[in-house]
């Protein structure tokens, strides 16, 4: 259950109220969402104590929620959550396309790709400075000195930036050089920074872990969300299957899933979610059409000279394809 | 490596030419494709050998094919296959819809959901007489008798049929009422049956298994294709995964795949490939963006009200406003 | 529920306590049970009927069993089923060792084999005569011919046989040369072969499906079961995971599961459920340390020249060292 | 490919064989290995300057690894580690029982299971202070309180203790009162921990993720080994599958791939890779089968009551059983 306070009530009156539940042995989460102070009850209540919460008169209301995750829920905000970055609007009408290499390389590759990113109509650049790599001996970034690259290279083409951080003790560094934080399938269960996160002011696009049921997806954003940071972006990218075919299996039957259970937009990864260059295309097209907000792409002027992941970079050319298509397809489905 | 026989050969020459093939030692599949005559060779040849094969008198051409499938793959047949049923063609311009109950309960109940799938502007109807069912004690489907009832529903509303076959002693009777045969999933490795269908002159429309990779479903359509039946229709149904809010996880990477590798037309059923109602038509629009040729929908008057699989059955409503999207929708990807 | 009628009932009688129940509408299956004569009742009844059953003058005795699966469930049979062939128990204290090639390829080749397999101490010797093969082009096995083989190479070193069968039409056939039937696993929910099956007096293997749940493995048994097939033995041979490293993921959880769960043996096949010949030994042991009742080996003189499935076969030498190691650990926990 | 320094090298001269090696434009790792100094390369080669760095008067010897994990690797290290703490030895011929909570809860809860623990024989005591949870709303532990009670019931019964690390930040902390990290499966390729754990000088037990492979979790253990630490601890505990009947499927198929694989110990948790108290067991006893070094068992005085984890936690009284079959059986596979 989650109690509503009135607006523009004092904070004297919140701890007041606060030492109320105390006093009654309720155990609970307090949220600030937007300008809204919340209270989110462990357990169950009866009904006279319910009663007794909705007629206090501090109490706005209160609203049952039957689901692990709250905040997440679309119960409690009928609203798609549209998260506004300058002239940028994720999960609105407009399809958000999110374009980059997998990790930055150097000044000039990032400055190149930045401008084919943006001449083929894409509002976000992403880049890796801070790297997961699977093994120790791989490349692992470029660290600080990428982040400046990728800032420099977006300012001059107007693109905004999205960039992963790992590590709990980069979260100043990323957040002077990021617009989005990205959180990589790794770490979706990562939970101290999880509650990092939730502690900035800055959208977070959080990756599905590949082996993430849908309900996990939303409690680790639930862990976001608590933190009071409102602006989470969900990420598909793929999971582990037996299909050796591709390297995961991209699954957009959680769009739909997602679409009905929360109000948090949804971008799809075809590149990472299908391990294949060749497959990005028509991944992405399905993504939209299966209703996501949003598409994440590796793209690279040349991707078999990309330092990683070369196998599922598609050209620069092949994102103005991509683009396109995609936008063709948008109106079909009333999107822009 | 495959041998193509020249055009007209006479019986005899052919039989020399086996000869020739087994006095060299080299094992073969015969096979009639088309009006083609073809010999599939076992193995790899040297280089003089090949030459003296080319070089014969019947050879057409020789073309090596390094794929485990051959008759199904694209190499061999580089344009895609078309499968003309009445005025429908599977695998053209056209997206098809396959929409029917899952089971035939009873003659009113076929013919009213015959009537809604015509007026919903589908052009086959779907109907399981013979139903293969996880435990011994559920409806197993009405048999014969259920032949009849789809055959007259579908008749008296100008529609195609499709049913499943699962025991090969029933090609005979099913092969009387049927336009299309369905192996279902559980059969797809089922080889007396794929053999079996082989030697039918209908079209086999063959379900991937839930644990079967992207190669495996090839191999298994490649038993049908070298029994000289080359109308086979590929269809995504749905893999086992770990994810727990879907019944299945339906694989929509698969058709950029098959697209690719091979030339035989793709189908999705997005009912059992999910096993949720509320996301068929999101998966739907989703398959056709990606490239598939079709849809195969399960639909009730009122689902509620169904034998078996309510939960992943539309109401024929909801199917007319299906068919309206994915129509919209075939526009924005060069289809019709 | 179950119905358990007296001993020695008249067929007659029987037949008027079908009617009787076909009076008050209840939906039976008839199943006849070793010597007794039950009937399985669809769906749920009220008390009153309950009680009116239980005390009719035929009726033995009536038992609840809350599965879906009926005669598999341990409910039904509270003691393991012992299968009893020749001088072997299987089900019972003693480990049951099948072993012997993928494939017979020649009659020398088998002798040779079952000479090794009884001289490391089995009691039942495999082979394959008709193989499920993936692809068409692969050796599909000798057929009657090597069924002939595998029955002269048992017989002369005093071995039981086990062989797979596919096709329901070769049901007489092989029930003319071996002792007990395999189900594979592509045929797990092959229903008219279970069904087939159901009709013989002989035991039947039934492996687990690569893509199945430990509860459609039992509805599969059942579908042999109601057939009054009472010798059912259940084979763990692997399931399709995300796993690399092996071909499948032998999964020996399903043992304790099972061991509680039903009454029928147990067996499990580390060769295919694994892929690889290095790992047979230590999965051979741990299957019995789990609770298995025997196991199913592939072996050949030299694994080398084996025609199929070479990386996971091992040679009668680790054949010989793998019995000895688990016959030391059977004493361990109480088994011989 | 690895060098080995020779023994008692001064600092200079290992700083002068760097040099020596960054002015051949060779890229290397540096690692103190136990007394050892060694350099791993990156990429390949040439045969030329292979010779001259293995007749370099400072080179010990060279060492080719055909392998991405190098210090992981059993090539590296032919005999197996053997991990000493105070009077155990983990990875050595005596099976080691890890034993406890989930979580610890109170004083004396875990004092209360840790003599238990003791009189049945296992030597560590486990207990959550600082516990992951899929949902912000659960118990998340006592945190450092919880470190002091684990310790005080461990002192007191002479068992030494894991716990489970999850954020960089508490490295110290949780130094001052465990012998044993943990790294959660979530947290596998969590790669700032991995690092920092690699500079700590007590061993640390890495859980598999519950999607990983088997090469990804020698990945994994090699980013620990490469900082230093040698002292690693592999653990299987279950991974993601379709089977819906347990939590996770225990894959018991990578103990002997490890063994082949890696000199480190293996270890497994049949309590949360099952999630199914009632298959702890049988599941310890095939683990041991296998080849596993040890356990790692969820106990409890009266599992109905343990705040988190009660399906898969065992009672103490059946841990004393667990204990005596699994020594019953160690002697069967030559362990004590």
């Amino acid at each position: 259950m989650i109690i509503f306070l009135k607006d523009k009530l004092l904070l004297k009156n919140i701890r007041f109220f606060q030492q109320f539940l105390i006093n009654k042995n309720i155990e609970t989460t307090e949220v600030s969402w937007k300008k809204q102070h919340i209270f989110i009850v462990k357990g169950r209540l009866g009904g006279f104590m319910k009663r007794e919460i909705q007629n206090h008169k501090w109490v706005e209301k209160i609203l049952e929620i039957d689901r692990p995750y709250k905040l997440a829920s679309r119960v409690f905000n009928m609203n798609s959550t549209k998260i506004r970055l300058a002239n940028i609007s994720i999960g609105n009408k407009e399809i958000v396309f999110m374009a980059g290499p997998c990790s930055i390389e150097t000044r000039d590759q990032i400055r190149n790709i930045a401008h084919e990113v943006k001449s083929a109509g894409c509002q976000i650049l992403r880049g890796g400075a801070f790297k997961p790599r699977t093994g120790p001996y791989d490349f692992p970034g470029l660290g600080k000195i990428g982040l400046h690259f990728l800032r420099e290279a977006a300012s001059e083409f107007g693109l905004a930036i999205i960039t992963e951080i790992m590590d709990v003790r980069d979260t100043e560094i990323i957040n002077n050089y990021t617009d989005i934080f990205q959180i990589g399938a790794r770490n979706m269960q990562n939970y101290p920074l999880l509650k990092e996160l939730g502690r900035v002011k800055k959208p977070v696009l959080l990756k599905r872990g590949m082996w993430a049921t849908y309900k996990e997806l939303l409690l680790a954003a639930e862990y976001i969300l608590i933190g009071g940071n409102n602006k989470v972006i969900l990420c598909e990218r793929g999971i582990r299957t037996h299909v050796s075919e591709t390297r995961f299996t991209l699954d957009l039957n959680i769009i739909p899933y997602l679409k009905h259970e929360t109000h948090l937009p949804v971008i799809v990864d075809p590149s990472h979610g299908t391990g294949r260059a060749d497959m990005v295309r028509a991944m992405s097209r399905a993504a939209i059409a299966a209703g996501a907000d949003g598409l994440l792409i590796e793209t690279h002027i040349d991707p078999r000279k990309s330092m990683s992941d070369a196998e599922q970079t598609i050209s620069t050319i092949e994102l103005k394809k991509l683009v396109r298509e995609v936008k063709k397809l948008s109106l079909a489905v009333n999107r822009e």
